[in-house]
């Protein structure tokens, strides 16, 4: 126990994190140097790292189980993009000297709430003191099927763009939650605000997708912004339009409200949906995969064939007129 | 280019991290939503993962070489005492608003130099903003052949302690940073300045300790502390003999102005040598091997054999009395 009273280092990763690497036991109980894992046969690995700044990139008040929430979904929205199944986690935590216990009993009690969901353990980490915000760092490792990891750069031209659900809610329900949204009815309010707290990554769309698409990115910086990103990996060009994008009811309520909003779907970041190309002739294997997973897949523009320079992205309204960006899509710096 | 001139997270990817990352193919250039990794066949998964925080781990104005050294140094040492081959690692930064590109500079070509002395790639990461203090978190995956990690719980009773190198040297030199050790000779000083600054992990050692040592840690929470580990995962007691710790000139000539920094050399942290046991058998074996990495391997206490309680770590002055210790060893809270 330290000086005041809270659990220290040693006795914090056996209360809250030892816990989280039972079911591994190549995490040794967290007890060693490191873990020694064993990786599937016949599988690669595939890493991605994310870090999550408290009052940067979530409230400073946020949920403990909400933090969990989008720890994890950053992640495995980047293993799903790879088309990965997720495996196996490092976290670290920097702490300032007012954390308190009952934050991280909900936090770790989440944390075994989505590894049990996803299928993936803690295998070690850090745990630090630090005199600035609270700070975690996931460093995620999933598997996939040698030479089958879906990548931003294989996207051909001709292809179709899809999207999964729907696109913007997160960026509106952060607007909702800084400024409000004028004339929302709460109902509306609720789920947009809802999709920014608690973001769900696309594991199981994504791990399907083997075969089918051609390239995937996750929507984390935004729409426009990722598709950019897949697009310029590609070498190509994409042409978006601008009526296929989905909207969720209350997204288009907050639109039907001030149009304006509509620049917040197109550039807002958060989404942690998929977005990923593929020929034409996938379009039924994607229709069907949408019905069994019961996810809306949307094809909302295309690969351009020879128009616009390499990561480029043109998005078209009704009419076939380019729209004019006013932003494009969250930078962190 | 973000507003204030500096580059923006996509161009300091390309400018800084890009080319650490260019050894390894599976980083696919830092351009995706994770790496694609082959691990080598027939070889276990080592994984580790330690953050820094600038003024909590390093002096604030710390030369960002130093800062690259240390970083690599801790999560290498959690690798080499395991007894595995560094292998790729992912770096997740935290900047301050003040961030200078010639810091980043330095510090992302020490990392390249560090890449090429120990055989390691970056593979992927996370830059974003904070309020607070630069912090860095590095997870380091290294490999090791099945079965043949070295644990902190194989000791057995009636084995050899043995630690390589000298002890003590970096905590001596954060005092000497700190406030200074009155009438110490400067080149003293500088070697544990030295020692402190830039911890160098054991990794060659660690390597070729499998097959002769029944267990390790490294010396990163302190001598005795670290022994606690060690002994405590084994079930077992240790004893250690207090005239066999191995101590530099600079050490002793500081212990020899005030005997009571002996109690630094015992509870002191981030020496990052390894701390090891091996049955008495072993000891030619290890005598060779020193002699052959040119590296102190000193024999320093025994697991008890029946005395003491799992995890009591005693020390014993000259005459075989048992030293009360104050302080036992460094914790973050």
């Amino acid at each position: 126990m330290a000086a005041d009273g809270k659990p220290d280092e040693f006795e914090m990763i056996a209360r809250f994190f030892a816990p989280l690497a039972k079911g591994e036991a190549g995490a040794l109980g967290l007890g060693d140097d490191a873990a020694v894992l064993s990786p599937p046969p016949n599988r690669e690995l595939v890493v991605t790292a994310d870090s999550l700044t408290s009052g940067v990139h979530f409230p400073i008040d946020e949920n403990p189980r909400d933090v969990a929430t989008r720890l994890i979904g950053v992640n495995l929205s980047d293993l799903a993009a790879m088309g990965a199944d997720p495996w196996v986690y490092t976290l670290a935590l920097a702490l300032p000297e007012d954390w308190e216990p009952d934050w991280m009993e909900a936090f770790s009690d989440e944390l075994n709430t989505l590894q049990e969901r996803f299928g993936l353990h803690l295998v070690g980490g850090d745990t630090t003191a630090t005199p600035g915000p609270m700070m975690l760092t996931l460093t995620a490792l999933g598997t996939v099927a040698k030479g089958e990891a879906l990548r931003r750069g294989g996207a051909e031209s001709g292809d179709r763009i899809f999207v999964s659900g729907t696109i913007g809610d997160a960026a509106l329900g952060l607007m909702v939650l800084k400024q409000g949204i004028e004339g929302l009815e709460e109902k509306h309010a609720d789920v947009l605000l809802s999709r920014f707290h608690r973001p769900s990554p696309r594991v199981v769309l994504g791990r399907r997708l083997n075969g089918l698409a051609t390239a995937a990115v996750d929507v984390s910086d935004g729409l426009i912004a990722d598709m950019g990103h897949l697009a310029r990996e590609s070498g190509l060009a994409a042409e978006l339009l601008s009526a296929r994008i989905p909207l969720s009811d209350a997204a288009k309520a907050a639109i039907s409200l001030d149009s304006g909003l509509m620049d917040m779907v197109l550039a807002g970041g958060d989404d942690y949906e998929l977005l990923f190309t593929a020929p034409q002739e996938a379009a039924a294997g994607i229709a069907s995969l949408a019905a069994e997973l019961d996810l809306t897949l949307s094809e909302i523009g295309s690969i351009s064939d020879g128009k616009g320079k390499p990561g480029e992205v043109r998005v078209l309204d009704e009419n076939g007129q380019a729209l004019a960006m006013s932003k494009k899509g969250y930078r962190h710096f």
